[in-house]
């Protein structure tokens, strides 16, 4: 059961040779979701050999070209290669205005449909939840309305331990139950305690995502004691008046964060196209908050089930 | 004096994790003049070491996505750079509206100009002229108002043997007459035949460019003697029936239109997605045409100056 994000661009809005523009993709047990879609994201979806038809929800921050200049052309591709099921998107409602005229002008007959889930950048709301998932919004800082996402595995059930069923004779119809963590009664009237039947369930994983923002401590609360967090970390900490007025984060931001949060892993990322070399803005997060890495295009970060 | 193509992406509508979407750059004298704007040419610029700063020209062949998704990025990073210089965008009259809109919305502060100058589809027309250079139309056959571009380096002046200078006592004066293919009186009255003071000029270079169209000959005696054609081949030659009906063009329309023109060297590509080998339609298209090469992103055709 994977649950591993790819970085397909790290850059901040003006891309370099080595870093595109932003866009993330989660897989989580083998459906892909796609985090914001940066002008080139259809290449770095085919450069990393993520097959366009396991994208079904597109969530998108903020409507800034850098993280959705992409979409045009994605939308356009899925159209030529006749796309049958829905694309759905999540993001601030006026994105709909945005692709409609786009589609009305470039693409006439869609093989497939847009389906737009809009949020209120106020607020900490449920966008998305299957069986296995649930997405939250986080409200960020920035110009215009934004949001970042966490993405939460539902609880596992427990774990039937190793031959159980046969030993204990248990019948198919009490395996749900037994693994919900109730105790068993055999046909003999004799109860089975289900420490015994299971091991503890394997910890649910999350990510949250959280650019383009200002440092904003509300976060917090909702990003607590996740397995890894993506924080902006577009500019160094000498140009922490300039990160201000743009409503953009420095590596300190970034890694002020994360310790506060509790969270176990930080990646920055969206870095300035003025640092071809990231290490003193990674430095200065580690400094703060020693587990830190430093976003690069194509990397992968897999999180491992655990109990 | 440079004249210098250069492929940035040689896929058709839908890229492939080894083609991009279509753009050429032309440097005629270290001017670099931008040939269509697919997703990720700004990408495929920095990749290519090609200063943004350099280029004040955008040719836009016809209004097709995969051939203008990447204006939108480009002009953003213009404008984020501070470019103040104005930037000529040559195109179909309806890419203005297209453009304004997007900057309404997403640019708001311009720091540089846009100057459209629009064509005539059906007309070939001079669009472009500088001290060194002649940019006129093709009118190609596509579902959609659609010009290719030919580039032609103006005559260049005859060239001054080694040493006449000093040795006939050429006034400064008189050398751009006697470049200009003049015999030269001296002092003394005594005339010396130009022969003796000049070598031929260097001879003009040419390049085509024609994509995206269905076969057509018509564009045959615009086109002749070229040193350099680009012509699409988006189809191999038992997909004859499928390019017609999509105004597309097969290896062979291209290689028979090279032939009839009689240009010196064709380069094929805007390859489907389907050819993830595309020597079958480099073979098909040499058999016609044997000086025939196949577009991969990234590649270089420089034409050397020769009398």
């Amino acid at each position: 059961m994977t649950f591993e994000l790819t970085i397909l661009g790290s850059s901040s809005a003006v891309p370099t040779s080595k870093r595109n523009l932003t866009a993330h993709v989660l897989n989580v047990h083998e459906r892909f979701f796609l985090i914001d879609c940066g002008e080139g994201t259809q290449l770095q979806l085919r450069k990393n050999n993520i097959r366009f038809g396991k994208i079904d929800h597109i969530f998108i921050s903020h409507l800034h070209g850098d993280h959705i200049f992409g979409l045009f052309g994605l939308i356009s591709t899925f159209n030529l290669l006749n796309r049958k099921n829905d694309l759905h998107i999540y993001a601030y409602q006026e994105i709909e205005k945005i692709l409609e005229s786009h589609i009305a002008y470039f693409e006439r007959n869609m093989s497939y449909k847009l389906v737009y889930h809009f949020f209120n950048p106020k607020k900490n709301e449920l966008v998305f939840e299957n069986d296995n998932l649930t997405v939250h919004t986080i409200p960020l800082k920035h110009k215009v309305p934004t949001c970042g996402f966490l993405f939460r595995e539902k609880g596992h059930l427990r774990n039937l331990r190793k031959n159980v069923v046969e030993t204990y004779q248990i019948p198919i119809k009490q395996i749900q139950s037994v693994k919900e963590g109730n105790d068993f009664i055999n046909d003999d009237g004799e109860l089975i305690p289900n420490e015994r039947l299971t091991l503890p369930p394997y910890k649910t994983r999350s990510y949250a995502y959280c650019t383009d923002t200002a440092y904003s401590e509300k976060i917090v609360p909702i990003i607590e004691n996740v397995d890894l967090l993506f924080h902006e970390a577009t500019l160094a900490k000498n140009l922490q008046k300039q990160a201000k007025q743009t409503t953009h984060s420095t590596s300190i931001d970034a890694a002020t964060i994360a310790k506060k949060a509790n969270v176990k892993k930080l990646i920055i990322g969206h870095f300035s196209a003025r640092y071809k070399d990231v290490s003193v803005l990674l430095q200065q997060a580690q400094e703060i908050f020693p587990n830190t890495v430093a976003a690069e295009d194509g990397e992968k970060y897999s999180i491992e089930l655990s109990r």
